[in-house]
């Protein structure tokens, strides 16, 4: 499965011999290569996901997860790690159901989205205005679904880069607050899926922090779509939905980082993770223990050098990505130390293969990138000549604070088949694609840690393409 | 989609030209072209799934589905419709769930085997006994788990033609009579599937009447796969399971017939169908609403014919597969005209493309099976000479009885990933591969119905070879 990689595996060094990256570039290689056949992210994805199982922010095993994360740190070598606790407002799901009730009684599949309001005790039900797409509900005028339940069965497009999300993910982001403004008493959504299946994806919505919302969840594919048969019949349809939960605003999360030490410059810090929370539902395995997972195993294999890259790693356990919170968490806790951070970066899509690497602009055509782009190229990779922009959820923070960010870019075509469902769990993980992604990000990570290339000097912050 | 079926589709009535089955074959081809661009199938299923739902015997939706199916033979222009009513003992599924208590706390999806019996109220806690395979079960000495919740987390091999449900199936089917033996207080197994899924399957179990069984309920892969590494890990397994259902001894069920009458030899009679129930999981869209829809569909493109066949086509909606009691009750009811039934077949593994014809032994060389399997060739179906036997669940006991049996062979590799699960849904229903059933059994069927070929004769009950 491996040797696929393999065939220019010696190219890059030879072409480089004599120039004053040639060393860097071999040991770039070699690392590469190494991680093509290291079970380490797999071993750290198994555990996780085995061990402690689904880690919601608020829930003991998030606390599980926390001392884990500091475990896994200590075991593997990393220094100066850091628990920095922080403020949050948790949710736990409770009782969930939902039944059509006309123009015949079927049981229903639902999934509370993350963070909604509780339905009254025992349900809600009431006649159900279903939308096949989230603009035809927006276009109802305020009132005009008054004590209805709204449904909206809007698809989600297939895409490599998941622009398909983006698209469709509104209906559950900003649904339920739309719709309550026109009169609904709760929201039924298509679960924001790519898949087939049954199985519905939750995934935060409004909060009901400040704003009015109504309840809300998603069901399955074919569920939405026999709805959406039935209405078109033209009988009218009713649905009972319970949904059940509670917040506790007195809660806390962590993020949770360790270092593998520049051995010239070790001030100057190179930001990269994944994020130790997930959904309730399933074991959070491609959402995100393989995104701590690919990086813990990258950095660590570059801990194992016998020298240090000139330049520190950071990695980071984002304590609260699904719930929101740990971007800022790290910004006001890294206010001081922020321009010494030099890059950051996360995995945050799942652990299907990296497909292209996109950098600040002005670093396109600089020879460390040039021999970055050689390194992966085996790994078939390729350089995006459109920058980098938005890196990720939990480096937003402080990358809108002026932080240069870099992006490996995973092929999402499956992974929204499975995120945020009861089938995000071990089994879609394929070790040898696993074994990619630390494959790119430590020969990557290695090349730039141990340059001197400033990503701000050269301009990181250059007009972002409409399509990125 | 269908021009690559067309390829060939003047050539046997060409190469039959001048003999006795040239106007025949001319024909067959003409209804299976048709067939490859007809909706019917698609409008049949998308109407029973969609406006029926799903359909367990005993439950409101299956008289809905009896009225149903009357209604649809009468639309379509069948003639001697009939409703046979049999009693039979309904089981209606109640609340459902399941803890892993220990080492952690985890929600776990069970669905109940179907007919399995109740927990006590509130359900039964107990420490795990998990085995990999069925045959480590059996190999427990009598009284070994006593007290136990067992798992058996044996997996299924994809196969084209299904091999894997039989190898797998036992734990289903005996695991929980066999367990009980032990002394086990219920039974949990890994879902009989082929898929990755979270998504559990039910299925008919030992049926708590008059045998001695236990509580059994299915989980889906993934958490399987999870309850097996926490069981590696060595420390113990708690799990909490509730599983509440009831029987009602004085239900009944029933087969509903209706025919394609024959023009010169209607007491003549081939008995070809699908199964009208359904687990309650789902909609039973290709368990087996396909196979009423396949079957109904070709029957009805015959009867269109402006000379109907020689032989009558009779097209029966078996009332009871899933919980058993059709094929015997059919053959109570047709004792008498059994001799007249030439032959018999059914539709029930999904609706993906036939790959194989079998006839019985001693028909394999018949000129009419030769025209068959030249008209059914580009629609690449191949004469499996291995002969037809076990033609399926509701044909069962008339086979055993005396009557022929043909199989047209679907390919059931995707088929156990949603059969009797939640996902077995209208969007799992390929529309082009759908048809292709239909021109198979309608072309093949108008050959076989105007011939005067004799299977019981020419030696139906030849041996039966150990790879079918």
């Amino acid at each position: 499965m491996f040797r696929k990689f393999l065939t220019a595996a010696v190219a890059v060094s030879a072409l480089l011999a004599g120039s004053a990256h040639a060393q860097d570039a071999a040991t770039a290689e070699a690392l590469r290569d190494k991680a093509l056949r290291d079970y380490l992210a797999w071993d750290i994805t198994e555990d996780l996901t085995t061990n402690i199982g689904p880690r919601l922010v608020g829930s003991p095993a998030m606390e599980k997860a926390r001392d884990w994360g500091v475990a896994k740190f200590k075991a593997l070598g990393f220094t100066n790690i850091k628990v920095d606790e922080f403020a949050k407002t948790s949710w736990t799901r409770g009782e969930e159901s939902a039944w059509l009730m006309a123009p015949y009684a079927m049981n229903l599949n639902p999934v509370g989205l993350g963070r909604t309001v509780s339905t009254p005790p025992g349900g809600v039900e009431a006649e159900v205005a279903l939308f096949k797409t989230y603009a035809e509900m927006i276009a109802a005028p305020e009132g005009a679904l008054k004590g209805k339940i709204v449904v909206v069965t809007q698809p989600m497009v297939r895409a490599q880069d998941g622009a398909g999300y983006g698209v469709a993910g509104i209906s559950r982001r900003a649904g339920p607050v739309e719709a309550a403004k026109r009169g609904a008493v709760a929201m039924l959504i298509r679960s924001i899926s790519t898949s087939d299946s049954s199985v519905p994806h939750t995934g935060s919505t409004a909060n009901g922090e400040g704003v009015v919302t109504i309840p809300a969840a998603a069901i399955g594919v074919p569920e939405a779509e026999q709805l959406e048969r039935l209405a078109a019949g033209g009988k009218p349809l009713r649905i009972k939905l319970n949904l059940q939960s509670s917040f506790d605003p007195k809660d806390v999360a962590w993020n949770i980082s360790g270092d593998i030490k520049g051995s010239e410059k070790p001030d100057e810090v190179i930001v990269i993770g994944g994020h130790l929370d997930s959904w309730d539902v399933g074991t959070g395995a491609l959402d995100d223990a393989t995104g701590i997972a690919i990086t813990t195993a990258a950095a660590k294999l570059i801990g194992d050098l016998p020298r240090h890259p000139k330049r520190t790693i950071r990695v980071v356990m984002w304590g609260s990505e699904e719930s929101g919170g740990s971007s800022d968490a790290y910004l006001a806790a890294n206010k001081d130390g922020l321009s010494k951070i030099v890059l950051a970066g996360e995995s945050d899509t799942g652990a299907d293969r990296i497909y292209s690497l996109q950098v600040p602009a002005g670093a396109l055509d600089h020879p460390v990138i040039k021999t970055a782009t050689r390194v992966l190229m085996p790994l078939k990779i390729y350089l995006d000549r459109a920058p980098a922009a938005h890196g990720g959820a939990d480096i937003g923070a402080i990358e809108e604070a002026g932080v240069p960010v870099i992006n490996l870019n995973q092929d999402a075509s499956r992974y929204f088949d499975y995120h945020h469902t009861a089938d995000d769990t071990l089994n879609k993980v394929r070790p040898d694609e696993l074994a990619q992604n630390v494959a790119a990000w430590a020969s990557f990570l290695y090349l730039v840690a141990d340059s001197d290339i400033d990503f701000r000097a050269l301009g990181a912050a250059a007009p972002k393409p409409a399509s990125h």
